[in-house]
């Protein structure tokens, strides 16, 4: 399990929520409080959106919490939005590409969770991607192939939670016909550099937390919150889509996924 | 391009050919002479066989002309039968993953040359592999693609020369399909421990050289000259493979690829 | 703090103890039983003795836990001396040079341990070091200054505990005379490839732990047990030197530093 | 030999110098026109100056030609006055703390030469520090010794020339003590944020070159032309200091080292 955040609202330095708060996303790194593992240490990212269309992108397979250059560089780097993780890696190797945040054209993605067995179906889902979104596969994790199969729905039309919802019915139904009975979680964030989009969908009901905080010029969602205010964090409800755009703020409406074996979204 | 090679013989410290020689490996990261380009600074690697079945296999990202670790065990190590390479890199990311040797069970495998066109056959090569080859591809290299189809060939049946003969001809196909009209270019070692099969092997006559020198208890096999006893070293035709076993030496033959564009064996 | 261990007996693989015990090196890395700190994720290193005089060196920045290098080297690797480290820094940067084993010459040492408010007395420290071993500074931690000091007095003629005990005194001196009250404690292991010195001392009495465990043709002394035999692993007396040769087995005895602010040994 | 650059002028995106151009510095570590290596592959390193007085710093060990975070910062970083620095090692390691530039409060600063035998003065050189610029060093450069011992004569009341002056004419008096016969070169380029202060001085007028490009609210000093418009750029003098300030161009005047053995400035 990793440990995220998304920033969306006036521009801020980055080093506001990655390094500075009390449960920074580096303090996380070493010592989460809510993850699943409390050492997320296998490499980190950053995905900002400044001047251009494209975000910037900064990953790096060292531990976040003795790097340097993630310092330096969230103390100046001032952005409207951004993603910030840090990774514990499971099954698969600790790379530079297999750190998170991806991106890809506009869009930029990170995720918390996992395709159970995923050696048992990863094959039938990248036959799946279309030949252009294949060519940009660069790394060999569960994460970095969802959001390939996402972008292919969103490139045939479908709105993002449209596509995640396509995509979580899709391996799903391969997971259940390889034989997988491990669950599928996501807990997963999606921008295009305007609009974040943050999902919390599992087949069992057990989906990696987030938590959304709001201010007037700013909104926060994170694995778990960066300080000790608990009461200013809320926790996003399982089966959900949570849309935020800078000046409307978040909205959370539920997710469902069609098929069998998904959970009625609240 | 890269440059590489290879030993067997009685056992001996790697650094006698990794570092010493005046033209050594590493000199070659550097500075090589031969190759298309000077610099093979994009990682380096080593498999070496010991006491075990499985070859050790040592390798980083980083350009081999500073490491000290490498330096340190080519130092300590001796081995009756090792590999070594430096990497440029052609289109491919700089990782471990992606750096030369690769090794699966007793084998090891390098390779210097390239699948023209690469990115427009990746995909339908590697939907050759069998399941159990496929999970085991680790990075993005077509070097690492073309070693586990010619396992794939090896483990239904073929001898290391039929089953590279084979992987030639089924690749040259999927890029004459594909309006490839690059070359495609093999230079490439293999072993089990035991046995060195060295290929050279283009379908334009124009797979990177390899170079062998014979001593009592000692054949090397190496992209260019590794000292300035340039009569010491022999060329090894092209289209050929070069079978080397301990106590027996080094053996070259013709190695013909089925198709109308490949070149006749001399 | 760190976790460490080192083993002199029959020729035996690395990864025995490095990577297959419950506890091995490699989970403390990760999830450390006794430490100071669970994670020990700042780098970490291996220095070994085989066929010649100088011990190999191998250390790399990244967490043990995900390095592939590492564990082929562990398995790959037999040695009859050798020793292993992981590295939780303290205010001290995770490069190479700063990961533990350090070697010069024929030695190898590593450290468990920390000189207090070291950046008050580093200076005064390294102006003990003659010059040419002060050139052979290439990190900047303590545990580098202490070896090259315990050196330098060995040089001078004095036998491992003489030395440690001289080195203990004179920067326990300098740090009282810099007005510093935090503790001198120092956990290390020494070799010169034939015997092994380990060294329990600190001012306050509070020296990091070390275990022994004996076989016939195996000696292994560490942080903390490898495995959950805790009755096979005996708890090394603080204020001690342990001597370990092979075949002749470990001895501990008292190590009393002079001056009125150091324990008397038990 | 180093290559390096500065820009001061109206924001620019790095890319647009550090990247982009011909001859870019990412092409120059890879291969360089008029440095003594054509290799700069020994890390890399940036310092851009935005909102806050410190500068940004990203640097790494690996080949700049390959790192895709170099290339991503770049494209997303826009600034009034930043340098840039691929890395060719004399002697020391590749490590972060080795490459430049290097960074202290609001000064940054970068060098391309070397002191001459540097190991038999490193010592007496570190001895003339004030502690808290001792605690600062980082790596074992000569060039972050330089930069340290410049801090310390402007820390005096020294301006930038005055005391670049005073370091070269005390690192040569020590040099020529140790009986040290090897050249003193120092290309160099100093900012405090607002001011770039590039020097050119060496004991035998063999200093490592600079370029010297002006625009309408662009000035670039390079140690090589990015382009092929050579006519655009102006080799600036030997044994001389450039200062540019953004609005007011560049000066470039005669910078004279006290002492017998050193140039007149012309």
């Amino acid at each position: 399990m990793c440990r995220l955040l998304a920033y969306s609202g006036d521009p801020t330095f980055m080093d506001a929520l990655v390094c500075a708060p009390n449960n920074s996303l580096v303090r996380q790194s070493l010592h989460a409080c809510e993850g699943k593992t409390a050492t997320n240490g296998d490499g980190f990212g950053l995905a900002w959106y400044s001047d251009r269309e494209e975000p910037g992108l900064f990953r790096d397979l060292r531990p976040a919490w003795s790097d340097e250059n993630l310092r330096s560089l969230c103390a100046q780097v001032r952005s409207p939005l951004f993603f910030a993780h840090v990774r514990a890696a499971t099954n698969t190797a600790t790379t530079r590409a297999n750190c998170h945040p991806f991106a890809c054209g506009r869009y930029a993605f990170m995720h918390n969770g996992q395709i159970g067995a995923y050696h048992k179906v990863r094959r039938r889902l990248e036959a799946l991607l279309p030949d252009e979104l294949f060519d940009l596969r660069a790394g060999t994790t569960d994460s970095e192939l969802l959001f390939l199969l996402v972008l292919a729905e969103m490139e045939r039309g479908e709105k993002p939670a449209g596509a995640v919802s396509r995509v979580m019915h899709q391996t799903k139904e391969l997971m259940l016909a390889a034989g997988v009975a491990e669950a599928l979680r996501f807990t997963a964030i999606l921008s295009d550099g305007q609009t974040i989009w943050a999902f919390r969908v599992a087949c069992d009901g057990l989906s990696p937390r987030l938590y959304l905080r709001e201010r007037p010029g700013a909104t926060i969602i994170a694995s778990e919150p960066l300080d000790s205010l608990r009461d200013a964090w809320t926790l996003v409800a399982d089966n959900s889509v949570t849309t935020i755009r800078h000046g409307l703020g978040a909205v959370t409406e539920p997710l469902a996924i069609t098929g069998p074996c998904w959970p009625v979204a609240a």
